[in-house]
């Protein structure tokens, strides 16, 4: 339509009628690298260790088409309805059954049901994020919740972690700069137990201090457990959420334990905050899926849900194992976290190293991954990767490892034949060596 | 936790520890009367002519539970995983079917599945309003519409309709006036079909001139269209979508047309806004559900789907005349909207009545409908009430009008008795006689 017509600008690559009508906060909505890669993972020749995809096989197909056909049979009626704001009470109640395996004490008025812990996340931060308020988050951090937080242009503060986790004192001199700096500060993000991308859980002792730390400074703390009932080696500490009622948003979700399919997760929040979850979700979806819902609920009602929880442990288990064998093989010079659970591997590449830049020698070689940059909000994680070791079997995870290892060596060469302190971007621009191939754009 | 310790304000009725911390938009969360009025409607002894439920039991439950079990069969593994953010391809072919019914064509490429149309209008609203930009929006118009909209920080400004929609007259003064003001007006909102609450649809040549009138003027049009293929004495017009592909943008759901519970509808829209649609649906829920889609693309391969939308038009047919007959049988006297399909009619009261007031005497008598004022952001619809024919038989549906006019000649005896002119909230108000009961609120 040519009278929508935006004057073009300089550059004129600009064809989009409406581009000045969109509001500030969409310049925040770009596609992150990890959707670039799930185009180039989805080859059946590429080995993927980018995607956080479960492995949805190893549960029975029958247990989910049983649930299914009960809830039509004896319930039919409702699941093909609207439902209520708060999700449906009995799936609720169960929430609660799953909650008290991490030591969480709570109400059935007190859980929000939302279409994957993901809208939970967006929930959270349309109802608190003002442009430029702060959001603290553990650096490296869960891709996706980044690009919520920029939807809302919040301003994104990375803290540091160790292999511990989060690292107390970081969080307390973060929170003093940003305070004398008149940042508003309104939340907390972690992950803290086998965390995305790092792999490593937050220790007993580090949730203690940081509530106490979150309390004084009153900062609300996000605490996203998606990963939490998939441990491997014995359970992790008690969840956040377990300590701590007045302080703490917790979030969990039935894509990791059953699966992503159905789009359910949860919120758990205090009382006042629950009300305006509940608003803001009818505002956004009306109520979440009935149906999922029921689905679910006859599910754990009637399945042994626990019983393919621990299915689940044991074929991420071998994987991760797996994966750290093959690390230990092929790149025993390197360093890399070793996660009791979840889905994940954080290694760290050879200091001047760009994993960003490597990518696309790692496509022609048939493995992907997805690099450290994708976790920052702020430029770090060049040196890093998130190496997933939850979907692929053991002997390709072995075979992707095998040929990063060909693409990290073969890096290597190239850093070591043209200069040892040079960054390796100037060499590649030096010597036209070019970027990544268009189809990765 | 008392460290959180909000001063508390003069009233000292906020218990929130949070109180300070939300983002200025939600504010514009607040319980809508439909809300409240679903707690008073589920009672059985209530008839309720105030919700927008289907009426799901008109559909077979085998045609579902059959979709289901051949969609776990041959693809269980893609129904349980995630999927992409613009959705399964096979689904958004099959989208293209139901629209053509519409005269719509378009390309599978721009249609992005959402967890429900009212997803898609939170996406449409965050991706184009910054606080304070001006939605036009028919009036009255869509409660939840109006919601979401509010919850962005939008200013609404009506434009007012009569029995055949929109008045284009009166959109091209609100577009005067607006812009003389220096207001940046983002979007139009129209249910153009069936309007919900009005029962009104736009008539074809309004169609073209409005959409010429946006066109002019730079103005996006926001056609909702839940409800075109439920209707009764004969095809209305072809969607507005089918004269204007880059200047619309269409929802649709199979929400009416087949179930609420899977919770899935989908925008059309040209390219630029539906690629920043996929990404605010990436960011929001990483993915529609997989489930609910294959479940509807099997269910739309393999059933007589528009046979089953017959099904629905002769059930709704029957309570809409139902409540017609009633109408003429107990309030000649009154006027209302005859809508051609839809579920909806607008009942104008008597000058001096307010339906919001007049709503406690309404449940005393076993009855509930929706106060105009529900549908405006200004205020506006005192003096209406919008009736659903969807969910009741058409017997409770002539009892249900029958325990109205009980309600209306009671109020307007009540206004004769103590004045002619004085407003009843005065009259009220003077004379001690309650407002709504606590069980409201």
């Amino acid at each position: 339509m040519t009278t929508h017509g935006h004057p073009q600008g300089a550059a004129g690559t600009n064809l989009d009628p409406w581009y000045d009508n969109y509001a500030e906060r969409s310049a925040g909505l770009s596609a992150s690298e990890v959707r670039a890669l799930f185009a180039v993972a989805s080859r059946p020749e590429v080995v993927s260790l980018a995607g956080g995809m479960p492995f949805v096989s190893a549960l029975p197909a029958d247990l989910v088409t049983g649930s299914m056909e009960r809830v039509m049979r004896d319930q039919g009626a409702q699941a093909l309805q609207y439902g209520s704001g708060q999700g449906v009470p009995a799936l609720r109640e169960h929430i609660l059954e799953v909650m008290a395996l991490e030591g969480i004490r709570a109400s059935v008025d007190d859980v929000v049901v939302t279409t994957g812990s993901q809208h939970a996340l967006e929930l959270m931060t349309k109802l608190f994020i003002d442009p430029g308020d702060v959001v603290l988050a553990e650096g490296p951090a869960y891709v996706t919740a980044l690009v919520v937080f920029k939807s809302f242009q919040a301003e994104i503060s990375h803290v540091a972690m160790d292999e511990h986790g989060l690292i107390p004192q970081a969080l307390r001199e973060s929170i003093t700069r940003l305070k004398a700096a008149g940042k508003k500060i309104k939340f907390l993000y972690t992950v803290p137990t086998f965390s995305n991308p790092a792999g490593v859980t937050l220790t007993w002792e580090r949730r203690v201090e940081i509530l106490e730390i979150a309390r004084a400074n009153n900062i609300l703390v996000l605490e996203d457990n998606p990963y939490g009932l998939l441990y491997f080696d014995g359970a992790p500490p008690h969840a956040m959420r377990s300590v701590e009622e007045d302080g703490v948003v917790y979030l969990g979700t039935f894509s990791k334990t059953l699966a992503p399919g159905f789009r359910t997760g949860w919120a758990l929040a205090p009382h006042a905050i629950r009300e305006k979850l509940i608003l803001a979700n009818e505002a956004a979806v009306l109520s979440p899926s009935s149906f999922s819902q029921l689905v679910i609920a006859e599910y754990l009602k009637s399945a042994d849900w626990k019983g393919q929880i621990n299915t689940f442990r044991g074929v991420y288990r071998e994987r991760r194992d797996a994966m750290l064998v093959a690390l230990r093989d092929y790149l025993p010079q390197l360093s890399w976290t070793v996660p009791n659970g979840g889905f994940y591997i954080w290694l760290t590449l050879p200091e001047h190293l760009d994993s960003k830049a490597m990518l696309p020698r790692a496509v022609k070689e048939l493995v992907a991954y997805t690099p450290g940059t994708a976790f920052y909000a702020d430029g770090n994680g060049r040196n890093n990767i998130r190496l997933s070791f939850c979907y692929p079997t053991p002997e390709f995870i072995r075979e992707g490892v095998r040929r990063l290892t060909t693409v990290i060596n073969g890096e290597l060469e190239l850093l070591n034949t043209f200069a040892q302190t040079a960054p390796l971007q100037t060499i590649r621009a030096e010597h036209g060596i070019s970027g990544p191939p268009s189809d990765l754009g």
